[in-house]
C-alpha cells in the first residue's frame, strides 16, 4: 500500500515514519510506497526499501492537495497544523492552515471519490484543545466541544467535516484527540504547555528547569510513543466499529504536576527534583486553568487504543526512546 | 439603531420584521433604520416609519457581505440558510451558503472591527440538527454536537466560528438553536419535518393531512411566535451573562405525535382529528428516528428565553396568529 504523511517533519511525524518503516513493525501494513509531506523537508528515513517521496508542500495553497490526491495514497495521516500559540497570535494563518488546508485536502479527496471512487483511510490528529473550561474532572465521550482558542476551534471544525465527509462516503476518516504529549524530546519549548515536558526532560540530563504553575495543576498526558501507537491503531482498526462519531478522545494519564515530580523522584532521585525551580507565571497559570484535567476515554479504550497507566511509565518511555538509543 | 435581517424573506424573517416594526412592540429597540436582505426580495413592511432598505443579495458571493457591513448595522439577525433537505441533496450549495456565506459575513465584520472598532450584536439561528442519534430523552446543555446531516454539520461549524469570533471581540454573537417550528403557516411543505405542521394546520381548516410516522414518535417544538420571541430576546439580552459558550438550545415542548393529535382534538374536536390519515413512510420514519426528542434547555431558560408549555398552546398560538387576523 501507499502511505502519505502530511506533517512528516514534525516530532510525531518523524516518529510515525520510523515506526512505519521498521522491519520489526507489528502494525501489519504492507508499505510499498511512502510519501512524506511538510512545509519543510522531512528527514530521510534511510532504512526504507520501498518507493519514497519527500515533498515540500503547503496543502492550503491552491492545487497542492489535488497533486497529493493524484498519487492516490491508500492511507493518509494528516498531522499538519499551526500550533496553539501561533494560531492564537496569527488569526489568518491559523484558519488558513488548520481549517482551509484541511478542507482543501478533504475536498480534493471528495473530487477524486466522485470521479473515480477513490476512498482512502484518513487519520486526522485532533486535540483535547477542542474542550474549554469549565470542564469536569473526567471528560466523558458525550461532552461538548467548546474550545477557548482559535486552534481548538479549528480542530473542532475539522472533526465535524471529517464526520460529514466520512458519512457521505468520500473517505474513511478517524479523528484522534491527542493528550498533551509528554515528555517531548528536544530543546525546551516556548509553548505554554512546554513546561510539563521541561521539568522532566531537563532534570533527567542534569539541567535546571522552571515550573511556572502550582503543583496541584492537573492535566492529561501520553507519551510520544503512545501517540504513534494511536496513529497506527487508527490506521488499521475496523472503522465499522466506530459508528458515525468519528473523533475519539484518546486514553492517557491524568496527573498533577506533583504526580509528575514524585514520579521523577522515583526514577531519578532527589537530585533531579532539586533542579526544578518554582517560578509562578500568572499568564501561564491563567491559560492552564482552562485545560482538561482528564478524560474517561471509554470509547477509545473499548476500541483498543492504549496508553501509559501512570506518569512513571511516561518517564520510562522517554528514557528508553530518547536517552538509551 | 440600524437593524439588518439576513434571510428576511423567509417565514421567520417576515414575522421578525413585523414584530420589530410594530408600534406596540415591547422589545425596547429604537429602530431608525431597517435593512432587509434575502436572495429574493423581502416583502414590504408598510407601516415602518424609519429608513428602509430591501436588498436582494447572496452573502456568499464575493464582496456582498462587505457591502452590508459598510452600512454598519448595530444589530444583525442572520437567519439565512439552505434547508436541511436541500443541503443534503446539493453538497456544494449547502456548504457554500450555510458555511462559506456565514464565514464571509463574520470575516467582513472582523475586517471592519480591525479597521474601525465596529462590533455589532449578531444573532445567529442555529438548529437542533447539530445533534445526531443516539440521543438521550432530554438533551442537556453539555451534550456534544454530532450531526448526521450536512446541514447540521454546517450549523455546528458556524456555532464554533461564532464563539471564536465573539471571544476575539470581533462581534457580540449569540446562537440560538431553534426547535422544529410548528405550526408552520402556508402550504403543506415537502420537507421531511413538514408533516408535524401539516397534521395540525390542514385539519384546522377542514383539509386532510397525511401522517407518515407512528404516533409514538417524540420531537421538540416551538411556535413561530416563540421563535420571534427568542430572536428579540437574543437581540436585547445582556450578553455578559452568557459566557464563552455562545450557542443555546432554546426551550420548547417535547411532544409525541399522539400528544399533538390529542391537543388538536381538545382544540378542534374529533372531526378535525378524523382528517388525519396514517400512511407510514419508511424513509421518513428512518430519518425522524435520529431527531432530538427533547432538551432540558436549562441555560436558555435561566437566561429568560421562554416558549409554550404544551402542544395545545402551540396550536392556540397558530390560531391567533394565522386564523384570526
Amino acid at each position: 500500500m501507499h502511505v502519505a504523511i502530511i506533517g512528516a517533519a514534525g516530532m510525531v511525524g518523524v516518529k510515525l515514519t520510523q515506526a512505519l518503516i521498521e522491519p520489526s513493525a507489528r502494525h501489519g501494513l504492507e508499505i510499498e510506497a511512502l510519501t512524506l509531506i511538510d512545509v519543510v523537508e522531512p528527514p530521510l528515513p534511510e532504512t526504507f526499501q520501498g518507493e519514497l517521496r519527500r515533498e515540500v508542500r503547503d496543502l492550503s495553497a491552491a492545487g497542492e492537495a489535488q497533486r497529493l490526491v493524484e498519487q492516490r495514497p491508500d492511507l493518509i495521516f494528516h498531522l499538519a497544523a499551526i500550533v496553539s500559540g501561533e494560531a492564537e497570535r496569527d488569526f489568518d494563518k491559523g484558519y488558513r492552515i488548520n481549517l482551509d488546508g484541511t478542507r482543501e485536502l478533504f475536498d480534493a479527496i471528495r473530487q477524486a471519490n466522485l470521479s473515480s471512487g477513490y476512498c482512502p483511510r484518513l487519520v486526522f490528529t485532533s486535540s483535547i484543545a477542542v474542550f474549554g473550561a469549565p470542564l469536569p474532572e473526567r471528560i466523558g465521550d458525550d461532552f461538548h466541544s467548546t474550545p477557548l482558542t482559535s486552534y481548538g476551534t479549528q480542530k473542532a471544525i475539522c472533526e465535524l467535516l471529517l464526520a460529514d465527509y466520512t458519512r457521505r462516503g468520500f473517505f474513511d476518516g478517524i479523528g484522534i484527540r491527542l493528550p498533551t504529549l509528554c515528555v517531548r524530546p528536544g530543546k525546551p519549548n516556548l509553548a505554554a504547555s512546554g513546561f510539563f515536558s521541561n521539568i522532566i526532560r531537563e532534570p533527567l540530563v542534569g539541567q535546571p528547569a522552571i515550573l511556572p504553575v502550582p503543583r496541584e495543576v492537573r492535566h492529561w498526558f501520553a507519551s510520544p510513543r503512545s501517540a504513534v501507537g494511536f496513529l497506527l491503531h487508527a490506521a488499521t482498526i475496523d472503522t465499522a466499529l466506530i459508528g458515525p462519531r468519528r473523533s475519539l478522545s484518546m486514553p492517557g494519564v491524568s496527573a498533577t504536576v506533583d504526580d509528575q515530580i514524585e514520579a521523577l523522584r522515583r526514577v531519578a532521585g532527589d537530585a533531579a527534583v532539586a533542579l526544578i525551580e518554582e517560578r509562578p507565571d500568572p499568564a501561564i497559570i491563567a491559560m492552564v486553568s482552562g485545560w482538561a484535567p482528564g478524560f474517561d476515554a471509554e470509547r477509545a479504550t473499548a476500541l483498543g487504543f492504549t496508553a501509559e497507566r501512570d506518569f512513571e511509565q511516561i518517564i520510562r518511555a522517554h528514557i528508553e526512546d530518547e536517552l538509551e538509543p
